[in-house]
């Protein structure tokens, strides 16, 4: 991770100051806050601050004009039926700003949550640093061929290496000629006087997209959960996944009593359709069930057995 | 203001806690923080809680690693650039919670801004307070003529008394029944052991609309700036411009640089048309203008008149 | 439900008009269109106009250059996927609006729903008519006392008398002080030359909760499914689930399939948390199960025992 | 622009569909709907989909039970009522749909307004097309210095040859290396039956940020004008605003009577701050200005005087 001796300065700096506050804090929050959480090769998740904790939630759903409530028991059991009922907008007065470096192709699949705010930073404006994205071998996934949208085993030997190095010669030599183009190196510095340097906001485009942009990104609690609802969950591609595991980590030290209504509530829990339910009340009542007969398709009917502890 | 003792108590409390934090602190703000500040006969605004500063929208705007700037002048200038030229997400990256006590019809007009999370209490599960908006005898404005949004001037003697009245007792009637068919007092105490007691979700129907209700209302910054354009305006109706007016107060205490920039480029100024432009760029030349052949409307012409300062 | 002769005669013109277009068109749904469904004693539900249809849906997921599919089977089954993996955008790409006369208590409830388009009746300009909801008697029902969010038995007898007589005075009653103070009839016209009438912004707050309002409502289809599982759901009140219902039909006329897809897997499904699944996995096993050793609340435990088939 | 004849040939049969609808038609906007319009060097703009027209908005902010107006003269006049005073709401009630072909470094910039719908073609699930955008010589811009965040003088000679040569072998080389990796043509035939071939969710990184992409996008009349006003700005990035200015005319042909109210007061008007404001008051009364007493930077006063048509 390429982060440079002034920038580990400038966090330092901004862990050292403390300050007094009659807001709720979090503890264990604050301990990570600032701090670099490092992510694939160069990326990372960064903690820049946060608003509320389990009792603002209690708060918040109590309309209260002091605190919640006193018992952190009681609060944990209204979290978890707030949760169960789906009543979420105490959820949304929490809110949490990360800032985060990650691959283009990652952001671009992040981004698709609208719910959140974003500052990014500009290539329109700025220099993007000579940083890109290349898997681990055991990440080098085939092609599924069950399901489109996913990956197989892992590539070996020269189909691996191979790709492995087209990955860093293509990503080196599009920053090479993405440096000559503007005619800066990656401080601003003029390479050669006798040209004019082609605009930033043109130059980036001859960048690949396993390139690292970084952003400030602030969302609310609830937004944030179906965020990971969707990215921390096995069909995510791994290289978002591994951030999404991040962040709820993070949720862990924040609103402890929310991460474990979550846990069970969602990220271990399973929707049945009415057809699903129906093949589970017959299951219960040792009735003989089959996919066929039971209006479900063969991948829905495999899921459901999956979530059923019956797995083929 | 009908605030309980024990919710005072409860406000003393709550405001005697203090932690220590690595987020930004804005110190104005924090002197004031949870206190209830009077709006209107029964309402208040209360600040609940916030997150970032101005030096925040810096570093959001920065994509920075440790604070934004080190200079407080910098920071201004760099907001008020932001604020002119509409990059409106740093100011994204402050949000800010309310607790808010308003009649009814004054929370209908406000819900329309729906960029906001709310938590209101609720009258499906609890009971309201005897608590209903009278105006003083100097905003019981007549309806305009010429604007049929709009108030006019003051009603006067018996008219005056009569409508004051009527809004009295009415208010008084509907809640009397409203305790009767809910078999319950404020407290939740039954009145009539023989009565089954009408549910709570129905009877609140039989409450007039200057009734209070209330709300933990958060939202972000830009948000909270495009809510006071509408709403601290002079256009808006009298009874939400009061609630707009202290929150622009609380704004000033939190982020004074965004203050300063929203009152020169929002608040105090003024969007001209092509046509409106056009007869500015002629008045300037001492070239003619007239109304009719400027292609504005009457009502147009005059509020430009009014914002060049050449009011009829 | 006091719809006026002219307003009868503006939605039959407007049915009349019939134009060719290369939109997709959803027959069934054009069929009532503008029409009234009437809910509630004098509420309504109208279809304004709409966008797209299960084609629609197919041809976005697709991104395609012309129709989706050519197979009705295969769009059905393309949305079912969709519906089960909660791929929700291509539902967004279809838009829907409504036409909606409400309880004021019922509007409330409703916008809080907030990512939809709104354009509510204005009662700063216009003056409201003089209708307000009165119960039948079958749904006017005494609070639960096991769940302070709902209805139990039905109040009878006398206290049933008195609850209505009291709504419908006091309805009445501040009805006609609303146009007492506005000094206008619901036409407009002034009542008593000599005095001013207070402004409609005012007056309006002597209204009761139960007065009817009307808006446009516009949503996309995505977020129209949510409302509807939040609202046509039995634990949803009765006044606003009668409306949930009645666009659950609209929405079997508009995409039949998304229809079906939303009716097996959302309304009729269940969501089971981790330590539901388990109490599942147990009872297919044949193992002994019992609410104490399962971790689940007794609440949790009988909505669980009601979704397997096997109440109490 | 690389459209297969199975498209053209898609496209023109979802041309000759034809159907009878109540619902509101635009005919100017009929005439081109599906219809590709070119953009850059391979992308498009199509309209898809559409609902409501200038009439749509007038009876939104009536709540009409009929069509709004009879007159088209006065919806105009109260659409441009609406646009002045900010009342946005009814403008919302409209909804177009777009199919989009965008350079992937556009879509990045065009992706963070918010407020659509999208649905783009998915490089997880299928292989993009070998299309990128390379710059016409004439908008090979220099970086400017004045202003980070923008382009100055054209390139030319050796410099200019030597950008779009490195532009063009940069893009095709990652495209060859992007199919090898996959083991896959662009229709998706195996290249090497010896080979496994790449995951498609990782291989896309190897792509250069000028690859095209597409998308169906979907918004309300509101926002498009939001987004129009940003991007159809001269500070816009010219890759993007040829696709803004592509789609006002779309809105031309939609909604006139809004295009023009639009042309008016937002593109063609001007916003003054306090201070501005007060500068063009002295003017107007023939008292000394200059840029330092003004308060305003030189930035903002050269911008003033631009819109007071006397530029330096």
């Amino acid at each position: 991770m390429a982060v440079t001796q002034t920038q580990l300065d400038e966090i330092a700096a901004v862990r050292e100051s403390q300050a007094s506050t009659r807001r709720p804090v979090s503890p264990e929050l604050e301990e990570i806050l600032y701090t670099l959480i490092p992510v694939l090769d160069h990326g990372f998740v960064r903690v820049i601050d946060y608003m509320g904790d389990d009792g603002a939630i209690v708060q918040a759903a109590r309309v209260s004009y002091g605190k919640g409530t006193r018992q952190a028991r009681d609060d944990a059991s209204l979290i978890r039926y707030l949760m169960r009922h789906h009543h979420t907008t105490p959820l949304e007065m929490c809110e949490i700003k990360y800032h985060v470096k990650l691959p283009i192709f990652v952001a671009r699949q992040w981004i698709r949550h609208r719910t959140a705010n974003v500052n990014e930073y500009s290539a329109r404006y700025s220099i993007l640093d000579r940083e890109y994205y290349i898997p681990e071998p055991e990440h080098l996934g085939a092609q599924a061929t069950t399901n489109r949208q996913g990956r197989a085993d892992i590539l070996h030997g020269e189909e691996a290496e191979r790709v492995l190095s087209l990955l860093r010669e293509d990503s080196e030599r599009c920053y090479d000629h993405y440096q000559e183009m503007l005619n800066e190196d990656a401080d601003g510095n003029t390479l050669d006087a006798d040209r004019s340097g082609l605009a930033r906001e043109l130059g980036r485009m001859n960048l690949t997209l396993n390139t690292y942009t970084q952003w400030y990104w602030k969302i609310d609690l609830n937004n944030l959960l179906h965020f990971l609802s969707l990215r921390a969950d096995a069909h995510a591609q791994y290289e978002i996944r591994v951030y999404a595991d991040v962040m709820l980590d993070t949720v862990k030290r924040w609103v402890p009593a929310v991460h474990e209504a979550f846990l069970d509530y969602r990220l271990g829990g399973a929707a049945l359709s009415a057809s699903g339910l129906e093949v589970v009340r017959r299951m219960i009542n040792d009735k003989p069930v089959d996919q066929e007969a039971s209006g479900l398709s063969k991948r829905e009917w495999r899921e459901l057995m999956v979530a059923l502890g019956r797995p083929g």
